[in-house]
C-alpha cells in the first residue's frame, strides 16, 4: 500500500514529498492509508473529524489521533455540528468536507475511500437512477481531494492495520441496516458477486473509469459548445442545433445551474430541450419560491429565463 | 400496452400501418406483443423459434403459432439447430436471431423484451465491467430489430395475456438458477430494489437511455476522428493526439476491429493507446493464431499492424 500511495504522489500530486493532509476516521482504511502516506514519505497531517453524534465520539477521535501521532504523523481533531438537511448521511458528509477543507491550510487532503467504497457508490448511483455522472463514482483527483485507494480492496486495508498493530475503531454506523449503503456492502454485493461468480467490485472499478472518460470528454465537448451558445441574453439554439442529444442535454444542465436553478432533474432538462426543437411548447417551469415561478421561455432563436407570479 | 405499440410505429417506424414481424416465444412478453402489434392495426407475421433444447418444443412452437393466428396475425415456426460456442445460452441467441433475420423478408423485427429485461441487461454488463456499451442495455430501435415494450413492466404483458385469456408457456429454463439472468431477476434485483426502497427498475431503464444518448455522442465524434486518423498504411497519431482518451480509445478499438482483432479487451486498447503516447513501448501482441502472432507497432507517427512467426 506504500508503493500504491507513493506511486500516487508521484503521477498524481507531481512530488513524492507534497506536504498532504490525511482524513482519519480512526477506522481501518483511514488508519492504514495514515500509516503508508507515512512511510511512503510524505509530510503528513492527519486531520480527524468529530461528528459529535455518537457517545463517546471525543475519545475516539483523540485515539485516533493519537495513533496518527504514534504513526510519524502530526495530527489535529476537528469538532464539527452536524445539521439534518438531506438526511443524516448527507449532512455528515457536508460538515465533514466542510471542516476539512478550512483545516487543509492549502495542502491536498487524502482520503481512504476504497474499491468496495467505489463499488458500493456506483450500485447506489445506478439502483437510484441519478445518471452517468453518479455511476462514474469518486475520482482518483479532484483538487484538492485526493484518493489514492481506489484500486485498494477493504481487506488489505485491515491487513495492514493488524499487521501495524494499530487500533481499529469500529463504527457501529458501519453495521446499521437502516443505512443503504450498509446494505448494498453486506446484502447485495456479496449476493451480486456470487451470482456473477465473482470479481464483481473490480467491475464495478473498472466501469467507474470508463464513465469517467466518457463524461470528461462529453463536459469538453458541452464546454466547447457553451462557449458559442451562451450569451448575456439567455442560450442560443443555433450552437445547439447540430450536437447530439448527450452533449445538448449538458449544455441545457450548465445553463439551467448558471441561472439559478437547483439540480435541474432530466425530466426537466428534456423539456427545455424540446423547447429549442419544433413544437416544443411554449415554457417550461424550473423552479420557483412561493409566490414566483421561474420559467423558461423560447423567444426566436434564444432560450430565456423569466420570473413570473403564481 | 396497444397505444405504446402504436405510438413506435408511428414515432419510429414512422407507418402506422408498418407490416411487420415479431418474435413470439409462446411467453407472457411475446404473447402480449402479438396480441398488441395486431390490435394497433399493424401487418403482423408471428415468427416462433423452435430451438430444439426441451422436449416437446415443437409442440409448444405450434400452439404459439396458433395462438397468433387466432389473435389474427400470420404465423410461421421456425427450426433452429443451437451449437454450444460461447455456452448455451449465448448459442440459442445466436440461432434464435439469424433464424429471425433470414425469415423476415424486409421486415423490422419487433422483440417482447420489456423493463425488467433491459435492468437485468444493465445489470448484468455492471456486474460483469464490460464496460459503457453494454451498461447502456438495449436499443429500443437498431434495424432491423425493434423493441416497444422497454418501458412497459413484465407484470402488465401478465395482465394482458389474462386479460385476453391467452394460453402462457412458462419456459422452465426462465427459473433455472443456474442461469446467471435468472438469479439476477430471482433473487438481486427484487434485493435491490428493497434496499433503495423501490424504483430500481425504472432507474436502471433511465440510466441506460442515458449511456445510450452518451455513447451515441461519443461514436459520432469518434467517427469524426476516425476519418483523418485512418490511411491505408494504419492509425495516423497526430489526430488521435488532442482528444480525450474515451475518443481515442473508441478510434483504437474500431482500428483494431477493422484490421480483424476479434473484441480486444480493455487492457489491449489501453496499452495500443499509451503506444501513441510518449514512452508507450515498442509493440503490443493483440492476438493471433498458433504459428503467428498479430501485434501492433508504432513507425513514426503511424500505429501500423504486424503478423511475426511465433
Amino acid at each position: 500500500m506504500t508503493r500504491v500511495v507513493a506511486d500516487f504522489a508521484t503521477t498524481v500530486l507531481d512530488d513524492p514529498h507534497a506536504s498532504v493532509c490525511v482524513g482519519l476516521s480512526g477506522g481501518a482504511d483511514s488508519l492504514a492509508l495514515t500509516a503508508a502516506v507515512v512511510r511512503a514519505g510524505l509530510d503528513v497531517t492527519a486531520l480527524v473529524v468529530d461528528h459529535g453524534l455518537q457517545e463517546g465520539s471525543a475519545g475516539v477521535a483523540a485515539r485516533a489521533a493519537d495513533t496518527a501521532r504514534e504513526l510519524g504523523a502530526a495530527a489535529r481533531v476537528l469538532e464539527v455540528r452536524v445539521g439534518t438537511r438531506g438526511g443524516l448521511e448527507a449532512a455528515a458528509r457536508e460538515a465533514r468536507y466542510a471542516a476539512l477543507d478550512a483545516a487543509r491550510d492549502g495542502r491536498p487532503v487524502l482520503l481512504a475511500h476504497t474499491a468496495d467504497d467505489q463499488a458500493e457508490t456506483v450500485l447506489l448511483g445506478l439502483a437510484r437512477g441519478s445518471g452517468a455522472r453518479s455511476i462514474a463514482g469518486m475520482r482518483a483527483w479532484k483538487a484538492p481531494w485526493g484518493r489514492p485507494l481506489l484500486r485498494v480492496r477493504r481487506m488489505q486495508t485491515l491487513a495492514v492495520c493488524t499487521e501495524l498493530g494499530l487500533a481499529v475503531h469500529h463504527d457501529p454506523h458501519n453495521r446499521d441496516p437502516r443505512f443503504t449503503r450498509v446494505r448494498l456492502r453486506a446484502e447485495v454485493l456479496p449476493l451480486l458477486d456470487d451470482v456473477v461468480r465473482g470479481g464483481v467490485v473490480d467491475a464495478l472499478g473498472r466501469t467507474a473509469q470508463a464513465l469517467q472518460d466518457d463524461n470528461d470528454a462529453l463536459d469538453a465537448w458541452a464546454g466547447a459548445v457553451w462557449g458559442s451558445a451562451r450569451t448575456v441574453d439567455g442560450l442560443e439554439i443555433g450552437p445547439l442545433q447540430d450536437v447530439p442529444r448527450a452533449v445538448r442535454t449538458r449544455v441545457i444542465r450548465r445553463w439551467l445551474l448558471d441561472v439559478g436553478a437547483t439540480e435541474p432533474t432530466n425530466r426537466v432538462i428534456a423539456a427545455v430541450d424540446r423547447l429549442g426543437g419544433e413544437n416544443g411548447g411554449a415554457q417550461v417551469a424550473i423552479g420557483g419560491d412561493p409566490g414566483v415561478r421561474t420559467v423558461v421561455e423560447r423567444s426566436g432563436q434564444t432560450l430565456t429565463v423569466r420570473l413570473t407570479e403564481r
